[in-house]
């Protein structure tokens, strides 16, 4: 079989590798405080995972359990907890716009989510950088953010392109149109390029910088187009539909697909392999990376403007 | 029947004179910039009637039909506009947390309704004033901002207290928890020293500063205690159930109970005047008046800003 069936662990190795380099040369690790108040099995396993990855890098990761009445002042305590680093929580919490609010309330200098409005606005407005001066680069959700690293591993970004327009001449459907994943990864590509049809229960929305790039950010619209037709257009299919009975119909993908699947269910067929050259089934490891590497960066700004201050 | 049913259009007019009176001393009245981006009928109505007030009153009141991909860049543009001096966005337009992101990126400079997350923040956290001088109040959503004025009106503010601590001794029950009105209501009136109890479908929260007003702002309490029991215990009853086959059951309301429904439904029986001392059953010509007061309140700050910068 010609198809490259990618293991993340492999895509991971390099950036964890790198984390562990930078941390050892830290006079003390960063540390990530999790919020845990919800009683969610699947965000508790998420988190154990997530403190033995820390450990492994040699970063200090410290969960806080908490009922939900209490989080928002919690919250608001490690943002102005000079040794904490790092803040996440883990959702759904009180579900729906309430979440929405908590994600607000997570200082920007301690986001390692990449959640908070400031990063969502500059995410989608194609701004990079915190400062004029470009020292200091946004957030970007952690999902999303592996999603991208994984491409560039696979060689969906074209190298031989400006960086931010590497995607060029690529077609990406994504289907999934969740704030937390699926219309940020949307928005990064169709910034970096990509012509990509974002699909959900509710339609086909089209992302692009316009012929030639000619736009500094994407715009969105709205598209008549169907999934069968996004599908037979796309040389990237991206899913994360959290149904084990959802499946995309291998005969409609482009031969030479890259498929690439983020949910915890296996939203693509056994018979993904005859048809496309790359096939990736899961991104976890490098979004525990990505994670990892958000918190290095925040730490380093924070140090910086430490000093200044 | 000694029950009061009051007229809201009664506690509106001392605004609208008041509003009038301001706006006649102005070079120029402010305009509000509204965003109608779905086809929902209810939101055309309400931008018609809040045309109709606005002229009334002597204020500009501009609608902006667009698609729903473009609200976002509108939004940024009117954000940049000195000749706006508010914005507002009927809701929803891509529904649940999208929507969340819309409203974020409406400037709190101009953010009429309240929704920002900076005056959330602030409502919740008891902050009253932008500026540490105290010269800017916090904006504050519309409808619980009328709620709280009405409640001063039929006399629940006990103004023989100090301000800030005028509910002190009260209990009300409110039956809604939304972020638009419920949740910040409940916030609301628990900071001026009510207790709460705060009802949706999933259960009851208490919200209080604490025996004897100990705390600076109120916290938030998961409680086992029934409708039934919050409605016995309580002085003023809220309801905003938009379903006409919900009614509270007045046999359940304290005697002399202060009964108001800011619902579209009726969440109250027509038996409540028999039981109740005071009937508020809507509240929306106070909610529009709140709308112009925010507008009116932006634009002072705006033109005391432009002259410092």
């Amino acid at each position: 079989m010609p198809c490259q069936v990618v293991k993340v662990a492999d895509v991971a190795r390099p950036f964890i590798t790198e984390l562990k380099t930078k941390v050892a040369t830290l006079p003390s690790p960063p540390l990530l405080l999790a919020f845990l108040a919800n009683d969610d099995p699947a965000a508790r396993k998420y988190a154990e995972w997530t403190a033995k990855t820390c450990a492994d890098t040699g970063l200090r990761f410290k969960l806080v359990e908490c009922p939900r009445t209490e989080l928002e002042d919690r919250i608001v305590a490690a943002n102005a907890n000079a040794d904490v680093h790092g803040i996440m929580v883990y959702y759904p919490v009180f579900g729906g716009t309430q979440d929405g609010y908590i994600q607000n309330t997570v200082s920007h200098r301690k986001d390692v989510e990449g959640l908070c409005h400031k990063y969502r606005y500059n995410m989608y407005h194609n701004i990079r950088f915190l400062d004029a001066e470009k020292t200091e680069k946004c957030i970007v959700p952690c999902t999303p953010l592996a999603l991208v690293k994984i491409l560039e591993h696979v060689g969906v970004y074209n190298r031989v392109l400006e960086e931010g327009d590497r995607l060029h001449g690529r077609t990406v459907t994504i289907v999934n149109r969740s704030e937390v994943v699926g219309r940020p990864l949307a928005a990064l590509l169709a910034n970096d390029g990509a012509k990509v049809y974002s699909v959900d229960v509710d339609g086909i929305m089209e992302l692009h910088r316009g012929t030639g790039l000619k736009l500094r950010k994407h715009e969105v619209f709205e598209t008549k187009i169907t999934l069968r037709e996004a599908l037979a257009a796309s040389d990237v299919v991206i899913t994360g539909v959290p149904s084990p009975s959802y499946k995309i119909d291998t005969a409609q993908l482009k031969d030479g697909v890259v498929a690439v699947n983020f949910s915890t269910a296996k939203n693509f067929s056994d018979d993904i392999t005859e048809k496309a050259s790359i096939y990736v089934p899961s991104v976890g490891k490098v979004t525990v990376a990505m994670l990892e590497r958000n918190l290095l960066r925040l730490h380093e700004y924070l140090v910086k403007n430490q000093g200044r201050g």
